[in-house]
């Protein structure tokens, strides 16, 4: 029996721990009962006292019989019931599964409705058009009141689209693309207008930026945008800072739907607090009164009360439940939703890519180069640890980030499928996988930059003027 | 002995009562002492029984001997100690002290300071001329940095005013007419622009009015304080809902004090709870943003960094307060202040004129028999209650709203002292007294509504419209 019971102990669970002292306990009570020599005994309280300063150490707690250290346990073993849930908010998404977020769930939670095959058809006969991939994969996998807009849009009645960003930092990443490639299929498909708001004030009130910054930041961001190739004469794309003191009907909206939600509501929503600033409080407002075309009296020609609808990731959902909620009591109608799954980081799927972790993201600027290096250094692999392990067992897609990533970028549904097959059956290896993703993404982000080259200062100008659009509803 | 007590119950106060019930505890103490007969003894039993019945459907409590009941009789005779303090926050004036509120004490609270003489005789020499009688009457008598807009302007460096109004009616009062009277002298005495704010966005928050009729609110009053006589090429009137989408400036600011004011805050200086909406819980910013000249870019042609002076009634200092708070803190010069008392109410001076109770007010629509009909009617009089005593004890001009409105508009300083004393030794009568007034006044708004009739569609459209005001900074 060694003296120096501290020697491993470091390694120990503190449920470990435990059971090391409840034994050392036993023994120094046997030794006691048996009349054993008194080194013997000695020896054996002095490791029991050093057991039991190890495990106060550890957990932070006193050694108490009979009681496991349980909640620490299972807050270090990442298990506990809370965790099961995904967290997701508009600021934070948390999961602890590796295949990412349960949508599912999150559908019955939200109390949003799936975007199921009925629905894909639908649209299908609508437009005349195969559907995007991103409906086709279940990328964008929940709706509200979709249905309303094409039983509408059937009747020859339009609408229009609304989706925005946060212009928190100048670089933006892939995964920030998912909203607009998808919305610029509907503009295109749907042939309806399109306004896109860059709330840089929210960034300035969340975030330790200037005003200037923050509008800097969108202005740069709306160069990516526009990269995407909307079309000029049907997409007005603005800043709040600068649009908020240049209409009127926006603000009119902005102050209707404050008038209607209280603290309490935002509190229970968006999990704001007493010691919160104003600014965060009220912001929930601004960010519903684009829903409401009223809020562009110059684009839509003074005319209200058109439909809009809203593609974006599903964090942002709250906001227009929020704003669901209080459109009828301000005369307006509902706006509908399509919402997203979030673009997984390259750690993988438990988290959304962020720009704020470089690490995480490819970015729009990344060189052929910088997207290999990451993709092969960072990309989570779903496939064995050997060739051999590999070859024999195969990889597992649905935890595998570079296929994840290749059913937001690979139009070809065949080569998904025969990639998806040959990476599980073992025959693709990861590194293989990989080569597949870059090929893919490298091209597709040349692209992008080459098209961000040729919009000039005076195309920005032009989309974030305020005008009519070209379109008569 | 009557073996009804209720008969008279209902007219006592809880302490009448109390004592009663305690009287009658007492006498059948003494009766079963003395061994009464029995149903003598039951006929007090029952009327004690019957009075602590009455007690406590009273007082909602029952009945316990040494416990007077303190709290509700101070409640009723409306003596508690709370009540002791004047109440006054944006939304409310309220005093038990028919002298009006207790302005030195309301100094101390604030943290402001009293306009003393020596500020008045300073002012007197930078302007070269007497001081309003506002400020030699202590109607303007509490201030924030005077001195230092002295001290600028002794060294030609000037400033820019700002006032406002909340328009929630049609209907001014002559009270209303107190802060815009004594900003129009400013602006003539120290040749500076002016911003006058109406927040028709306020008053669609707070009250039961669409955002179109706080808009035409707005610029009705906008009517009524043009008449009195600013400076079209000096002033600039702005109604928020119109405003706020006009300028990028306005909202840069709001959004820059929204960020550095949290919902502690507000709740500490307005009051405000968890069931207010987020329109009022950010509104203080809104109020807050013309301290500042960077939120009017046309007006100043850019430059920033003006100091503000704000002449006030002194409810609106808790705003202000917040502002100068904040103020340093987004790089901006706190805005200074002068601080008027409250325009009485017809009935006294324990609240200020309200528009929502017309027999509290004279408007600047009434007609000349209006106006004589109401003071004589309802202006609370410190006069005796016979002829005989006024003549042999005096009126009480401090208590009297005649005398207190005479102040506030007869701008002979010895006929207003001789009135006081005549008034005051008995010589003069009430009915005397609202004589003067009443002949004060009904020229005065006769006047003001000649003006009114003067101000054209147009001139309301150049006062309202974003300028170059005619100064050099």
């Amino acid at each position: 029996m060694a003296d120096s019971p501290n020697c491993d102990l470091k390694s120990l669970s503190p449920l470990q721990l435990f059971e090391r002292v409840t034994e050392q306990g036993e023994k120094v009570r046997a030794l006691k009962a048996g009349k054993a020599p008194k080194d013997e005994i000695d020896a054996a309280v002095r490791m029991l006292l050093s057991l039991k300063l190890s495990y106060k150490s550890t957990t932070g707690q006193d050694y108490q019989a009979g009681l496991p250290p349980r909640d620490l346990e299972l807050i270090n073993n990442g298990t506990t019931k809370e965790e099961d849930e995904d967290f997701v908010d508009p600021w934070t998404v948390q999961t602890s599964n590796a295949k990412g977020v349960d949508y599912d769930k999150l559908i019955v939670r939200f109390g949003s409705s799936k975007i199921d095959t009925n629905l894909i058809n639908r649209i299908e006969r609508a437009i005349g058009q195969k559907p995007h991939r991103f409906l086709r994969r279940g990328i964008f996998f929940s709706h509200r009141d979709m249905d309303q807009i094409l039983d509408a849009y059937e009747n020859k009645k339009s609408f229009y689209l609304y989706t925005g960003r946060g212009p928190s930092s100048q670089a933006m990443h892939v995964g920030h693309l998912i909203p607009f490639i998808f919305t610029k299929w509907l503009q295109e498909v749907f042939d309806v207008p399109l306004v896109i708001q860059l709330t840089d004030d929210e960034k300035y009130l969340w975030k330790d930026l200037t005003t200037e910054k923050a509008y800097e930041y969108a202005r740069e961001n709306a160069k990516d945008i526009i990269a995407c190739g909307f079309d000029i004469n049907k997409t007005f794309i603005f800043s709040d800072l600068d649009y908020l003191g240049t209409s009127t009907g926006f603000y009119k909206n902005i102050v209707k739907v404050q008038k209607h939600v209280t603290f309490n509501q935002v509190k229970g929503i968006f999990g704001f607090t007493d010691s919160d600033c104003i600014g965060k409080i009220s912001f929930p407002a601004i960010q519903a009164a684009p829903s409401f075309s009223s809020s562009f009296p110059q684009i839509f020609n003074g005319k209200e009360n058109i439909q809009c609808l809203i593609p974006c990731a599903i964090d942002q959902d709250p906001y227009f439940r929020m704003t669901r909620d209080v459109a009828p009591r301000i005369g307006q109608p509902k706006p509908a939703l399509l919402h997203s799954v979030f673009f997984p980081a390259l750690q993988g799927a438990q988290t959304k890519m962020s720009a704020s972790d470089p690490n995480s993201s490819i970015f729009l600027t990344d060189t052929p180069k910088q997207i290999k290096t990451k993709i092969n250094k960072h990309a989570f692999s779903g496939g064995r640890d050997t060739i051999e392990e590999h070859r024999k067992y195969g990889g597992n897609c649905d935890v595998d980030v570079s296929f994840m990533y290749l059913t937001f970028f690979l139009e070809d549904d065949d080569r998904l499928e025969q990639l998806k097959q040959a990476y599980t059956s073992g025959e693709l290896l990861t590194g293989e996988l990989k080569k597949v993703l870059i090929e893919t993404l490298q091209p597709l982000i040349a692209a992008h930059q080459e098209r961000r080259k040729q919009v000039t200062d005076e195309m920005v100008k032009q989309f974030m003027t305020p005008r009519k659009l070209a379109f008569e509803f």
